[in-house]
This record gives structure tokens, sequence and C-alpha cells, in this order.
């Protein structure tokens, strides 16, 4: 199958490609290296030591054999470059993880409020656009990473289904309708209503054209490596602990490692959906091997294996790893509580296996986390975006 | 009170600017005169002969004595030149109508539906973020104009809400729940789509900065004149009248002035909401004059006076000028019937008093279709901007 990686150089999206290259796909990537900039911007770097894109690909030449193909292109402004690939590749998938990906970052300032909704938007929206100008409508598939987050946080005491809600309704004549809608979103950041934004996309190009698309509503991804990017150490993926781009479990993982507090935003009540990053590629994999059929709506997975309380997993931590805690304010405007359950049947029934976090918590901790510590720049972990400026002041 | 009219140039911008002033409300107008490049790209122009914007501004103030204030700018490219702007004129109020709002332009090719998502949503966001940057969260009121479209047509039996549903949902543990949610979206077209994503920056710079919003949701404007446009030849309102920017009771006006058989696309059964332009001006003045509260959620009001099935609109204006009806395939994908029934019972508790089809359409087809006939280009009549490939070769 010919996959086309858009974003394939990012935390998610290069173990994607590598995984999908190793079980035999012609994988080309797809990324402009924005991650990496904004690496720069932030003056942060991941914890594990990420090689250039060229180096990363090389070597993985040397060890597997096989060729992954890259292209630098700004999928949201260079629309005709992006036509021009999808031509001459006719990828039969494309994989979209071409978005500013960090709540944080797109609390920022104003100027990443309005990066974010300008990246992420005209990219998912060009992606689109060139399927159907390429005439990839019936042969592509698209598989897009979404987010848990579109349904907000708080089931109020309801399963979150994966991504249709059934609603009764009354005709004015009396009579009872059931409908099935988009699961009414209450996006928690700018970034996550972009994913929200997206999801209209979807349904109407699916309505419009007839394009197969799957979106993958993802929990925080945690770990670090996979199958692949252990088989040599110029593959390893990236490990992010800023305040910005580290996600709650893998700077906790971090702060335990090198002795420094873990910090739980507010109450640390949040009740969170989570994947361990070996999971994510093969959940990616599923969706890639299992497409839609012409003619199907959106097909909605929620792609997570469980979900923790923050202050649990901060426990939980700091048990195995002898850490302290310390609570701060939470820069965030969120429910100080939410419970939070999630039915995720169908990728278990299409065959996900999950990793638990229990299993992979010490190795995290020991062979990353700790192997890397010299690397961290603790002036670097307090998150420093914040929701509102009632929030900054104090 | 300080308006800011974005769009301020536009089919409806304009009589609202001139509307508000002549209230005496201190209009500012920040227009990128995109409306009218889109004339020159298209090759069209009004049916009526609109004057240069600053001849306009002049004839305002040599009619009235009053000032309407006016920039250039194009707010989703140039976000210092919008916040200088709030800084300086600080606004009681913004009207928001710098979107590109014709569906078929926005369907018209794939440079069509890139520019009407990248403009109208970076637009949107813009404003926003600039209302929070400017420190006007609590003191401005955002006003924007939606469409009846995001709704979708066909209502299954039950009048459209304003804006929000009451659904009953079951909780895993057998309780009954009631929610209110946003209506569920159902788009037809890109421009359509734009305005669903809206919606949701407004419920979310609603929730995390306490934005007040008023969100219109229009029906299909038909009539060229207001009060205030009527005073000087030169304040005259634009008519529309091509394939792409003619909404259907205009272009059946023109077509009949003109002896052109009225295009009914399909079979005319698609019910549509409408609105004279007059009480355009009128919702809006009510919306601006009676703000939500801080703290209130978006306001949603359906702004549309009564529906009408359109091949039943056809044979009304055939009758009233004695024209021809002629059926042509329907450049759309959507339904070839459709019953729409609305709730519009904010504006009218409010106190808007509507103007009706029958009073107006004759005054329409003699003051202005038949008076301004010579300007019309008949070939720039059929709709030449199709929703797929497959409608395009049919």
């Amino acid at each position: 199958m010919k996959v086309l990686v858009v974003g394939g150089d990012g935390f998610c999206g290069w173990p994607t490609a590598l995984h999908l290259s190793n079980l035999g796909h012609d994988v080309l990537i797809v990324d402009n290296l924005s991650r990496r900039k904004i690496d720069v911007e932030l003056e942060v770097s991941s914890l594990t030591p990420i090689r250039p894109i060229s180096e990363r690909l090389a070597a993985w030449k040397e060890v597997t054999g096989k060729t992954i193909g890259f292209e630098n292109v700004d999928v949201a402004q260079e629309y005709d470059h992006l036509l021009a690939i999808l031509r001459s590749f006719e990828p039969d998938t494309i994989i979209h993880f071409a978005e500013q990906r960090a709540a944080p970052y797109s609390m920022k300032s104003p100027r990443h409020k309005r990066y974010t909704v300008d990246n992420n938007l005209n990219a998912t929206n060009n992606i689109l656009v060139a399927m159907v100008e390429a005439g990839l409508r019936s042969s592509c598939h698209l598989v897009h990473l979404g987010t848990m987050g579109v349904y907000g946080y708080g089931t109020a005491g309801m399963k979150i289904p994966e991504g249709y809600l059934t609603v009764h309704l009354k005709t004015d004549a009396g009579d009872e309708v059931q409908k099935e809608i988009l699961y009414p979103v209450n996006p928690g950041s700018v970034y996550h209503m972009t994913k929200t934004q997206d999801q209209l996309m979807f349904a109407y190009y699916n309505k419009n054209d007839g394009l197969k698309i799957t979106d993958l509503h993802q929990g925080i991804v945690w770990g670090t490596q996979t199958e692949e990017t252990r088989m040599d150490e110029r593959l390893i993926n990236r490990f992010d602990y800023d305040g910005d781009y580290g996600t709650v479990l893998n700077r906790f993982l971090m702060q335990a490692a090198v002795d420094y507090p873990l910090t739980v935003h507010g109450t640390g009540g949040q009740t969170r959906a989570f994947i361990h990053i070996q999971d994510t590629v093969r959940c990616i994999q599923l969706a890639v091997e299992q497409p839609p059929q012409s003619g199907e709506r959106v097909r909605i997975l929620n792609q997570m294996t469980e979900t923790h309380r923050v202050r649990e997993l901060a426990d939980l931590i700091a048990k195995i790893a002898d850490a302290k805690i310390e609570y701060v304010n939470n820069p965030r405007k969120e429910d100080a509580e939410n419970d939070l359950h999630v039915d995720n049947s169908q990728f278990l029934a299409m065959g996900l296996s999950p990793i638990t976090l229990e299993e992979g918590l010490l190795e995290e901790v020991t062979n990353i986390a700790r192997k890397y510590a010299d690397n961290c720049d603790k002036t670097k972990i307090p998150c420093v975006s914040y929701w509102t400026p009632e929030q900054q002041q104090a």
C-alpha cells in the first residue's frame, strides 16, 4: 500500500512512518519540520537525542534496507506542491498529523492562537481539497489524528461513544424521532477547538465528495519508543517535557528522573484518557488496513486504552520512582474534577491488545527519562502558557 | 454607541452602516473591498450603479451631515492593523460581515474553496483574538452574520429552534438527563461549512474569555433598498444577479424584468427562509441595542421572516411580472424537496415587524430590476459553479 504520512517527522508521525514501512508499505513523509522549528522558538529540545530527518531516513535504510521518501512541504501554505505530490505518488492512504498539537502552545499568546487556527484548518482543508482535485475521491483513504478533547471532559455518567450520539427528539406533531448526530463538542483550548472544526470539514467532504475518512480521537500519548524506533539510537523518537509540549504523564516520568517534584495542576482531579505510543502506531495500522467502504460516513474511533485521574497518576509515579508531588495553580480553564468513561470497543474488535500503564511505566523511567536526564533544562518544565490574563496574573 | 462594521461595504454591511449612523451611532467601516474585487474577477457588476466607497461616504455626509469613517483593512490577513483600530476606536459593538458569502462561489474551484475557508475562518478568529488582546472582553459586543444554512435543510417535522436544541440522554445507570446543545449542523456548501465552524469559535471564546456574542442565523436576503440607501442614488445598495452571488429571489426578479425565463434549479422543491434587506438592518439594530449580559452564552437568533418553496416563488413572480419559468439541472448537491419550519420568536419579541413578500415584490421588480435592466449581462445569469465533477459533466 502507498502511504503518505503528512507530519511524519513528529512524535506520533515518525514512529507511524517506521511501523508502516517495516510492515512493507511504501511510505512517503511530507513535513515542514515545524515541530523542530517550534523547539528553536521555545528554546527547548527533546529529552531524547533526535537526529535530523535525513539522518533518520538514512539510518532506517541502513538498518532495514527499506526506503522512506521525504518532501519538505508546508501543506497549510504550499497547496500546489501538495497537489503535485498526490498526483505523482497516488497514495492509497494519507495519514494527517500536520497540525499544531499542543493545547498550552495554542493559548500562549494572540500570535500562537492565530497560528494554530490558520495552520490546522488550512492544512486539513488543503488535504481534502487536493484529494478531490487529484482525482483520489474513491481510491484514497484519509486517516486523521484527532483528539479525545473534542468531546470535552466530563460525561455526566455516560460512556463517551465513538464519535456519534443517538438522540431522541419530538416532532411538532408529538411523534418521537431518533437521530444520530456528531457528539456535541466542548473543546478546552484553541488547539482542541481546531480539531472540532476539522470534524465538520470531514463530515462535509465525506457527504459532498464521498471521501473515505477515518478520524481517530486519541487520548494523551505516553511512552517514547516503539519496536522500530528502538532498532537504532538514530531512530529514537522525541520526548517532550517542557511546559507547552510535554504531556502530563511523560512530564511526570521525566520530573521523577531528575528529582523535580511532579507538578500537578489544580487539584489533579482531571480524568484523562491515555494510550502508549506503541499502541498508537498499532491503532493507525489497524485503521489503515481496514478502511471504510465507499459511501460510508466518517468513521470515528476512540484511540485510547485507559483513563486515569491526574493526581492518581502522580501518586503512582511518585511511588515507583520515589518522587515528590507539588500542587500548582492550574493554567487551564477547566473543571477541577471530572469523570470520564470512554467506549473504545471498535479498536478492540479490530485487534488491538493494549499495553497497560503498569507494564510500561518503570521501563520508561529507567530507559528513557533517567538515561537522558542530563539533557533536561529544568527551567523549561513549568507551564507558562495561561488560558486567560487573570490566570497569568495569579 | 461606537459601532465597527467589518465588511461594511457589502450588500448587508453597507445598509447596516447607514442605518446605524442614521440612528446616531458613531460608525466606522472596515472593509478590504473584496466584494468589488470579486466582481472584477467574475467580470460582473451590480445591476444597480453602486458608487466607490469614498463617494458613498461623501454623499452620506452631504445628505445627512453625518460622518462614517472608513479603513481599508483585510481582517483575515492584517491582524496588527485590525488590533490597532480596536485599540484606538474602542467599539462598543463590532458587526462582523467580513466573510465570503456565496455558496456557489465557494464551490467554484479548488482555489475558491480554499479562499473561502482561509478568509472566513481567519477573519472570525482574528476578530475574536483581537477583542481579547485589545482588552474589550467585557465592554464590547460582537454581532456576527451567520446563516440559516448551518442547520441544513430539512427538519423532520420539527421547528428549527434558535441555535440550541434540548436533547434527552440516558446515563449508563439508566437515568434520564437533559442537555442543551448547539443544534447539529448539516452545511450544504463549503461556505456554509465555514459558518458552522465559526459557531464553534464563538462558543469557545465565549466560554474561555467571556466574550459577549450574538450570532444571527439569517435567511436569504431579498430586496435592495432601505430607508437610508433610498435617500440619494449615490447611496444605492448593490443588487447581484449573477449565477454565483445572485440569491434566488433577486435573481428571479431581475430575470422577470429582462424577459429571461426564471431558472429553477432541479424541481424547485427546496424550501428556503427569507428576509427583506430592510428587516435585516432592523434586526441588526435590535441585536446591537439589546446585547447579551456578561456571562451569558452565545445568543443565537434566527433572522428570517417567512419560508417559501422555490418553485412557488417562481410561480408567484411569473404571475406578477408575466414571466416564463425554466427548470434546469441543479448545480448543488441537496435533497430535491424539503420542508422548513423556523422559530423566529426572539426577534418578534424584540420588536421586529416583518415586511412580507407580497408587499415588496412588485415595487422591487419595477423600481430596481426594470429601472436598471439595461445594466444586465444575460450571459452571467446561469450558475456555472458545480458541487461535484459529475454535476459539471451533466
